[in-house]
């Protein structure tokens, strides 16, 4: 059994307030091409296909073409869970017509106990859920955490394995002594949602989603597979890609493959003036998702807009050594009184954006609190 | 060919504030039972299945179950479009297997044309759709209207017609001539979205969704089935159900079939003694959703708590005859200032509730009137 494990897609997801469809689609034409050339014999998807419960028109034509290419036109069987940011009930809909065509994909508990095999292999397909869930399920009033629950769902899942075949166990959680980054959300403190390892010793592979780096876990037969794209600055040191999966009674063999983005998220460092000249921005791709690290101290006009001149995706803004004279400025109660109403607007501009008003926008001020003035005094 | 025909489902609606869901599973189960004890040979839904582009979550749960019934417990193959209610994106996802177990459900415009062929007959299903759309797909500036529209949508469906069949159209839009009820929202004004009847004169029939009355056209071969409940005050007197249709290149013959919904719609009339009296209301369902109009001209106070009390679920109440002393207690300016504080909350709230402040409610406005003089005085 040869199959291309994958997860925490998030279609629909914005960096930013950047569009990822597009990047989003690239990644997954990748994917696809590895499955192809590969020549697996199934698609692993292990949770977070969309990135919101309510996902936009938008991502959800763009998973369904990509389902569609997938299961439909290239009959790739998909194995599929939902995870912590998909809405369960809006997910399942059309699931028991998938099934025609070997695309499973389970969104409910009671759905990980019977097993899918596929060759030599089971499958147990278990999406992310809340410890009331198993409460109810079990009926048992003590499951109270994530890790009690998944004792028991081990336990119940063990009772259906065929000791002639290998075990696969696809599931949407935290691990426990996993490395997660910034743009796993939700997770919780305390532990109360997190798996200790050794729970899911049964399993000769564990195909996991939640954490986006496919190093997060240091094991041999459970790992993340990471997210196909970086999502968040904390990610930028991330390979992304697919774990291509070998596996029968006897062995596992694993084999990353990467993938390209469309457009990386990078960071560059330098003075402004560096930053904004050819001599360093030719040497760079300047439509990736850029966090700009800034060596100056001093306030520069207009910064943003004149970075977005040259920089069309930029993500973020970082003053490495701090603003000049941020401490010298801050005026008192009596010195604030002091101020012409233009020079307390001016002020407060600065404040607020970081920048200098313009020449323009300092005659706009003056203009407007001219035409104030009048109508103060025509009442 | 024996198909059933209906449409306007409305899955999650409300009415007043009212859930319909188990009435809506009801109707569900009676269009079901129609089916199977007529045998026939498919299902025919004019659009509109959900009563919102986004539906919530309960009201997918109860579309997806009533779709699993039908489709693929009943084996029934099912025609249905989208409606101007539903969002196509939303609504299509899953569709490409849906038709694994003839199960066609067009969304788009352009799946009008390919006919899906049923014994002797051919049906075309033309889900709701924007002039915008047929100016794209035509390559014409010149549509504008849904009239323009259909001219041309009937004649390149004509040019897919095998003469050796009965031809359906399914669609859903307002037909020239029809009557129109309360509850179909967003009709538009001056006859764009209207379609003449004679536009449709190639098909041998025209199995019409958008308005919520089976009589609302007048047309030996065009139907509205009408919703298989009632949604709105307006279609108290309609008999709901759904057609029963045999067809072959020779005859056409209708039955409508009734549904009796769970809880009706009614209107109930006398003074408010009458009302409450256990001699008028053990006489009828005092469960069903009810429109109460008032013979009384009298202030009645809290009386919607007490009819709520006996009737849990008023939709309205109307004052035949208006209120009584309306006019007379409109109070002058100078009338206004000559009340004490506590009088003119009361004249407040009887004028915006319609009911005298009750002996308790009267105690709390003059104890909070007392504290905040209280505190006034203690600034």
């Amino acid at each position: 059994m040869r199959f291309l494990h994958t997860a925490d897609w998030h279609i629909g997801k914005k960096l930013h307030g950047f569009d990822l469809l597009e990047d989003q689609k690239a990644a997954f034409d990748q994917i696809l091409q590895i499955a192809k050339t590969e020549k697996v014999d199934a698609i692993v998807i292990a949770g977070d296909l969309y990135d919101r419960s309510v996902p936009a028109v938008e991502a959800i034509e763009l998973f369904n073409q990509m389902v569609i290419e997938m299961n439909l036109q290239e009959k790739l069987p998909i194995l599929a869970i939902s995870g912590n940011h998909d809405s369960s009930t809006r997910l399942e809909t059309g699931g028991p017509w998938f099934v025609q065509s070997d695309f499973y994909l389970h969104t409910r508990l009671e759905q990980a106990f019977q097993p899918i095999e596929m060759g030599d292999t089971q499958f147990f397909l278990l999406p992310y859920f809340e410890p009331i869930s198993a409460r109810l399920y079990f009926e048992n009033e003590e499951i109270r955490t994530i890790e009690q629950a998944m004792k028991e769902v081990v336990k119940e899942m063990t009772m259906h394995f065929d000791p002639e075949k290998a075990h696969v166990l696809v599931s949407h959680f935290f691990v426990a002594g996993s490395e997660k980054t910034d743009s796993e959300t939700k997770l919780m403190v305390g532990g109360l949602d997190t798996v200790p390892l050794a729970t899911l010793d049964a399993f000769d592979y564990v195909a996991l989603g939640h954490l986006h780096g496919k190093n997060a876990l240091q094991s041999e037969t459970a790992r993340y597979s990471g997210s196909p794209l970086k999502f968040s600055l904390s990610e930028l040191n991330q390979t992304k890609g697919v774990w291509l999966v070998d596996i029968d009674v006897q062995k596992l063999a694993l084999e990353f493959k990467e993938i390209q983005p469309v457009r990386d998220i990078i960071q560059i460092k330098g003075s402004f003036k560096e930053l904004i000249s050819p001599e360093f921005y030719e040497t760079i791709q300047k439509d990736d998702y850029l966090h700009v690290q800034l060596t100056d101290r001093a306030v520069i006009p207009n910064m943003m807009n004149q970075l977005r001149q040259v920089y069309p995706r930029i993500i973020g803004v970082e003053r490495l050594y701090g603003r000049e004279d941020q401490t010298a400025k801050k005026t008192t109660k009596a010195g604030l009184k002091k101020l012409a109403p233009n020079q307390l607007v001016e002020q407060f501009f600065s404040e607020v954006t970081g920048e200098e008003p313009t020449g323009q926008q300092q005659k706009w001020i003056k203009e407007q609190l001219a035409e104030i003035h009048q109508s103060e005094r025509g009442k």
